[in-house]
């Protein structure tokens, strides 16, 4: 056993992880710093679905930059098994690290539901882990495989059916009444399924399953509630992931609603010394201020950025915060992303609002060779003004488009700001001065306020 | 003479009197709006370099829509000669218009330097006016040219360098030191050049045109200051636009330093039902509130929103605002775009800055196969961290990055602020969370405030 003495420790080398490492580098550069990590591989975790077909199409492609490019950070592959938060000591297999502040970055791991807890021991049922080992296994086991059915329409489940479907798989994608819910309306997400209807993925909406059927050792297909089955060659459980909390709760350290340890804005917890970032800790909504289930790497790299500067003295008022579960995907060649509240959530959270929506195009004028649509949906508080969500589909600038609705969002502005915003437009780059689409859409709220 | 009466009349078609009358619409739907314009056909002003090379290729494909699509405007062609501001009666050739409120949408026409102004009657000398007929004559004369020279290498001369390059021509741009220096500080600039030169373009900078050489009525080229001399069978003066005030101040309207129309913050002349938007008005900078020459559609068409809904009444507190002039541009198959101050800017106006500078790809993780480079600047106020200025070059999300670091300009956001924000990030759409472009520019602003 190591007997090991740093300033700062961090567990988990993810990216809240990393950054957390980076911010703390910046904000103290006297203090050592140690990351533990538990691979000594590790993943790109939203470049996993990627891995499955042609746009990475290998393990090592999409491996995670886990710091040759971090000099002033010392990493450690261990698994810590215990942490004594009085102490300061934290326990792995080969080394025992003495800290004086500590940093959980412990990430989450895969939700399974219980009806389908005793399948995941099958051969052929997958959860998509985010370890290196775990996705080459999957990416090997389904080279000869034919009929992919993947229960859950979140992100990872279609961005992974898009990408299987894309190398000759059969996909099946099984879930709720329309994809990706969480964080686009009716009216955009219908676009999403089209284009992955028209590529031949089979949308099994509105349905669930009830079981996993099996011969020996493996399954052969699903149940659903209706009574249908479809078979399967492989059975991908992408429903979500859950807090992995389990050496934070044994350290006596307290969980927030939905598992996740308990911070403060600050990202510390009960104990001024011990904070956590990242998908393991427990987080709010920035509209509803509500406890949220939202996963995000951004998010995660956002409270890294606060508690690496945080770690020995407050230095910024963290005011209102929480997540604003800002995301982005691509599906067939249109980008597709979401902030903030969308119109449904904010039915459901009893929200007074207003929604405006445009669309135009994505070059001025539209003769442009590239020119595609472009479409901004925006939704505010129909008292103040202020934008609360947003969702935009469109080429491949939507993933930025995205960003500055985050920030109207994140900074409270209201359609008004936003009605006079002034926009950098080019022919080449955007969409005309005349009709771009956030401050359309922003005038379109106006009109409906009326 | 036809005798109209209307309720609001704005003259000029460009994006800023469109803008207005669509906006006027909006918050008064009742009212009878005419918009005057000059020719039946317009251009898109920034759509114009491009119809000298493939991407447009054709006047007529930069066609300006002037609103097929605007059922509640009515359009007139007429040219107006003279505005009685008291009686309220616009008087041009063939109509006579009596109005309660009136919009100046007079745009810009070229400046010309003194020292050119007897070059421009000859034949193969031109500037770039914003009218189909002038674009369109250029077009058609330069179709078996060989030898272009721009004067001014603003964004319209460098992108029309280019464009006509694209399609053969042996083109120099003369100018200052380096290329967009409004817009660029020289590290990001010489960028710019460099792609400029590998494709060909002749970059003659740090020279000044002294004279331009005749033979009979036609120029044969340039005289530098230097004695050198530079053949061509076409000059292009690209020095420049100045505010069209002549009407208004016929009108007896006051004029603003750099003979704009005195306009307040709400785009009102002295004369409260009298306004004047887009590049035809006084400007003010946002950062450093000095009168400014920027015109820019984009800051045209945020002012023509202001007008169109402070007509009868102000219902928008507007505070501290002004130009941010925010600006994007291709060269080559990079973007790059600018917003508020730059450093050297900085530097002129006394402020005590620092900066940040990051540069990483566009891509997460980096073997996507379209990832490029993607580097960001910002300037930020030293002691308040107010982010006072950005620019980014990349590929075409540029175009829509800048628009993030503009809106923090504009809601006077922090550095604090900024490396705390929650981006989307995607693998197929964007940087990675751990090293998002803007964020890791605002960290490297605060190391440099230490």
């Amino acid at each position: 056993m190591n007997k090991i003495t740093t300033d700062i420790l961090i567990i988990g080398a993810g990216p809240s992880g990393l950054v957390a490492a980076a911010t703390a580098h910046e904000n103290y550069p006297d203090k050592t710093i140690i990351v533990v990590k538990e691979d000594q591989k590790g993943q790109v975790p939203c470049g996993i679905p990627y891995v499955f077909g042609e746009i990475l199409n290998d393990v090592e492609k999409n491996a995670m930059p886990c710091g040759g490019d971090m000099p002033n950070i010392t990493k450690i592959v261990d698994t810590i098994q215990s942490v004594d938060i009085d102490a300061k000591i934290a326990t792995g297999i080969e080394h025992s690290i003495v800290f004086d502040k500590l940093i959980f970055a412990t990430g989450s791991i895969s939700f399974v539901h219980p009806s389908f807890e005793d399948a995941v021991i099958l051969e052929n049922v997958f959860t998509i882990e985010k370890k290196y080992e775990e996705v080459k296994r999957l990416k090997e086991y389904l080279q000869d495989k034919q009929k992919v059915v993947i229960i859950g329409t979140g992100f990872i489940g279609v961005e992974l059916a898009e990408q299987l479907q894309s190398v000759g798989k059969e996909v099946t994608i099984i879930g709720g009444r329309h994809i990706l819910a969480n964080s686009f309306d009716v009216d955009m997400a219908i676009k999403a399924e089209e284009i992955m209807r028209s590529k031949g993925i089979r949308l099994a909406l509105g349905q669930h399953a009830k079981t996993i059927l099996r011969h020996d050792n493996r399954a052969r297909g699903i149940e659903l509630f209706d009574g249908n089955t479809i078979e399967a060659d492989v059975i991908i459980l992408a429903t979500g992931y859950q807090p992995n909390t389990q050496l934070a709760q044994e350290a006596g350290l307290k969980l927030a609603r939905y598992g996740g340890i308990w911070v403060d804005e600050y990202m510390r917890t009960r104990n001024k010394n011990i904070f956590a970032v990242g998908d393991c800790c427990g987080r709010r909504d920035f509209i509803t201020r509500d406890p949220s289930k939202v996963m995000l790497a951004s998010t995660s790299a956002a409270e890294a950025r606060v508690a690496g500067s945080s770690l020995y003295q407050l230095k910024n008022l963290k005011g209102f915060n929480g997540t604003i579960a800002i995301f982005s995907t691509m599906i067939g060649d249109r980008a597709f992303a979401s902030a903030g509240v969308t119109q449904d959530r904010a039915e459901e959270e009893n929200i007074d609002y207003v929604t405006g929506y445009f669309e135009g195009m994505n070059r001025h004028p539209s003769t442009i060779g590239d020119a595609s649509k472009q479409s901004v949906k925006l939704i505010a508080m129909r008292n103040s003004g202020q934008v609360i969500g947003g969702q935009v589909i469109g080429d491949k600038e939507a993933g930025e488009i995205i960003n500055i609705i985050g920030l109207a969002i994140e900074a409270g502005l209201t359609i008004h700001n936003i009605i006079s915003l002034q926009v950098a437009t080019q022919p080449l780059l955007t969409a005309a001065p005349t009709t771009y689409p956030i401050i359309k859409a922003a005038q379109n709220c106006l009109i409906a306020h009326r």
